[in-house]
């Protein structure tokens, strides 16, 4: 049996839309798309400190906490409970397609997350969405995050197969332009709304994945068994 | 939300049945009981050399089929596939209350094997037994085996809880001695068949275990939460 592995935000979650909630919620009459935004603008700069080595690696949970401190300085504006905004990226809401798809392909396939999310985090995100794994990969295995190859090379020998042997599945082309230089396949799902009705960005493949979806259902229908 | 975290050789699933069965079939003719129990018996030595150190990590997939050989030596009979032989772990089944105990304890708890097998191995464990996790943690996280301490608060950490927040579930004592040890809370199970009709090991708790249970379905209702 062959694995895949699939990036979660913003693939298979929806967290623009779940963050903007979560902040209406803390921050009443705030700007909660620009907050948002923001706070995910801090993401990668935030995990470059770790992937370049100037910082040991710690969880996302711990980024996004300081991330939202962060932007809670700019918009100056402050939660009563930071911590419990923090952890709002436990409770994303999935994309409708997300987990009868997944459920499709868990028939045929091992299927687990390769996020930059924590063990931690992924497991209590996939509880509220409901997305059933085989397992729980990803950054945490690695101690470090993507597009480091040791991420992606670390999920894979944690199921025990080959990169080859194994189908990265993201809605960002640098996502899988990464997975590939491993050795691994690759499924584009075209998430247009991730960054909202203006998205710009990886709204048509600009590599040679080897599929390319409109969502999870059809990836499952590409990636199912010949009969 | 608390945890559970769960030894699974012995515990969850019956091992000896299913490693004979696999025996017999793979060697036929062989006192397979007998081989059973000697394949078993070289686990805790192999274990030991990783656990002193001398010997890195290596998975315990690569220590069954290591010692799969040392006693196909000493019965004098070697099968066609070793390497299939050695996966027969991978195909273990459960206790008969096994599942339904641990989705009833899902419901209420963050759930997930702590096992010295690895991630590749309880992934497939679990799918061929049917026990749905929330993630599956153990001693690769680690990289060291049980009951070194290490494996039981990386998979803690892992879960985001304190170790005071968990409870580790076994049938074997020392198992929960080291657990506790950890500051975790301990369950006892009672499997007094796992070593087969004449086991003399673990038929009664040795430590002040937090709770003792027949099976899983009686040790759900002990950890439900109160109405």
């Amino acid at each position: 049996m062959e694995g895949l592995l699939f990036d979660v935000f913003g693939t298979c979650v929806d967290w623009r839309s779940s963050i903007i909630d979560a902040v209406s919620r803390a921050l009443p009459g705030i700007d909660a798309p620009a907050f948002a935004d923001a706070w995910r603008g801090q993401y990668g700069p935030s995990m470059d400190r770790v992937r370049s080595g100037s910082r040991g690696y710690v969880p996302l949970d711990l980024l996004h906490l300081e991330n939202l401190e962060t932007v809670c300085r700019d918009f100056g504006r402050f939660p009563d409970a930071p911590e419990d905004l923090a952890r709002a990226w436990e409770r994303l809401d999935p994309w409708p397609d997300t987990c009868a798809g997944l459920e499709r392909m868990r028939s045929a396939h091992l299927i687990a997350p390769c996020s930059n999310g924590s063990i931690a985090l992924m497991t209590r995100l996939s509880r509220h969405a409901g997305m059933r794994w085989d397992c729980i990969l990803g950054a945490e295995l690695a101690r470090t995050y993507k597009p480091d190859p040791q991420v992606y090379l670390s999920s894979c020998a944690a199921l025990g197969l080959l990169p080859s042997q194994v189908t990265f599945v993201a809605a960002h082309n640098g996502d899988l332009e990464a997975a590939r230089a491993c050795g691994m396949r690759t499924a584009f799902v075209i998430r247009p709304f991730e960054h909202g009705p203006e998205q710009v960005t990886d709204l048509e493949p600009s590599g040679p994945w080897d599929h390319v979806a409109q969502d999870m259902i059809e990836l499952a229908g590409a990636l199912a068994p010949a009969r």
